[in-house]
């Protein structure tokens, strides 16, 4: 069966301007990603700082990426801290006519397994569109066990599980992902983010890249997973070593976000200081250092 | 110079019946904290749910508060994962009546110590309400440090810090508080929080006492506070130690709140499952052994 939960899925970011969605720059972002190609757009996700924007901005912000997405499937982010508030998302996802909706366990008191099955539950009850876990312990806390993968992928209309990175020995990769695959169901895919780890985790059998940078930088992005899926593991592996400079930058500057909102303020894609406060964003030297980096890989 | 930044600061729970705050409950929770006469009443803090509260659930919960607490001075949460929200918070509570504010530095994505002197100086500079510095790992993930301590403490208008518990060594107690006094102004109150801590918080100096548990059963949390403050520091600790099956029962059930909760419900004090899904509360035969502790320590 084809499924689109393969594939690179490009998470572009929501700039602000003045604490205001710039939306010419997001329709701008989406038409970008379409017209290089993307398997799919997930708006609204950890980069398109879902947790920060209101239920009006995010319906907006949603129905702004269907309407520029032409063909290509727009999944949406539907996290928050409150159930009740998590539907409504998930209505409004729906009402945009989003392919699918990507789920996060987002917490402020810490949940347990049980809250989270339950939300899950809850929320394949509530909708007929399919659904992405979203295991990002990062932004959430909250850490998913594979047995917990196991229960919530039996739920009708998971399709897909967003996993956080992989062990970087290929060997150790394949593993990883062979203990998920081993406890869901067939038609449910594994998708590898955390960046730095996705030709090691397409290698090792993900078969969708949650990307954060494929939302701003697609093309680098299409050629590691175009030749992961063309079964080139080693022409993957160059191209995202190639990019190393890049993930230094994430890693140095604490996470992917910062420093791909830096990329696309020194790309012109976005307003200055895109993120909501109090994110400040980088600094004018590590921004520096991130348009030096840009440059030099010939990225601009 | 007289505060009000000190004693005993009662968290009432903001108990949901249905998804809907239940105002009649909550209004009794006031009420009963006011006729035990305690220092002051912090609505909306992390027992009150403020970060899974709409804007105008959180409006009309300080408006409710500070109708039912008479002369009590009422303290609002106001923390938000975005600055422009914190604001609105911060209004709401103004229009309210509230004495003060209470921020915690909620995250999402994870904060550098400038994003957060930032938060502080935005909100100090809104408003003329005196603000009390909420460090809250636990549920922020956001690490104080004493310099970020001494950094934040100087903006006018912070009136008080409530710190994460203290070591449990009465002496490392004592250091661990005069290290934070030693770097903020005198007018800045130190408050305790972490319930199995307040005892020997307050012995070691600090000024106030934030306590969940006193926001559901005032009358053991007093005893704790008034044997403190008159220097009667073993009294106050054997009346901590009474309460040792309580601690027990939060460190054992993963924190106060879902504790408090289930003493809440069982005695009548709010609706059963008063928390926001898809916190689910404490399980059948968790909330048995509450109960068990809550009647053979006669806090019933």
């Amino acid at each position: 069966m084809y499924t689109r939960f393969t594939g690179l899925s490009a998470f572009p970011l929501t700039p602000l301007h003045d604490d205001v969605v710039d939306e010419a720059a997001f329709a701008g972002l989406i038409e970008r990603l379409v017209a290089a190609g993307v398997d799919s757009i997930t708006a609204l996700g950890s980069t398109g700082s879902y947790a920060y924007l209101t239920p009006e901005e995010r319906a907006r912000v949603a129905r702004l990426t269907v309407e520029h997405a032409g063909a290509t499937p727009v999944f949406v982010g539907v996290g928050g801290l409150r159930t009740s508030h998590v539907l409504a998302h998930v209505d409004s996802a729906e009402d945009a006519g989003a392919a699918g909706i990507l789920l996060a366990p987002m917490t402020y008191q810490a949940l347990t397994p049980d809250d989270v099955f339950e939300l899950y539950r809850t929320v394949t009850e509530h909708t007929q569109l399919p659904v992405i876990v979203y295991d990002n312990p990062g932004t959430t806390h909250f850490t998913f066990t594979t047995d917990l993968y196991a229960r919530i992928a039996q739920l009708p209309g998971i399709v897909s599980i967003k996993i956080p990175g992989v062990p970087t020995d290929p060997g150790k990769a394949r593993e990883h992902v062979a203990g998920i695959r081993a406890v869901i169901p067939e038609h449910v895919t594994i998708g590898v983010s955390g960046d730095a780890f996705a030709a090691t985790g397409l290698n090792a059998g993900c078969e969708a890249w949650y990307s954060v940078i494929g939302g701003t930088l697609p093309e680098p992005a299409l050629a590691i997973t175009r030749a992961a899926q063309a079964g080139d593991f080693e022409d993957a592996v160059a191209e995202s070593e190639r990019l190393a400079p890049l993930w230094a930058l994430f890693a140095e500057y604490g996470g992917s976000l910062r420093v791909t909102a830096a990329i696309a303020e020194h790309l012109g894609l976005t307003p200055q200081q895109c993120l909501p406060l109090p994110i400040q964003g980088l600094t004018g030297e590590q921004r520096a250092r991130v348009a030096d980096v840009v440059d030099q890989l010939g990225l601009a």
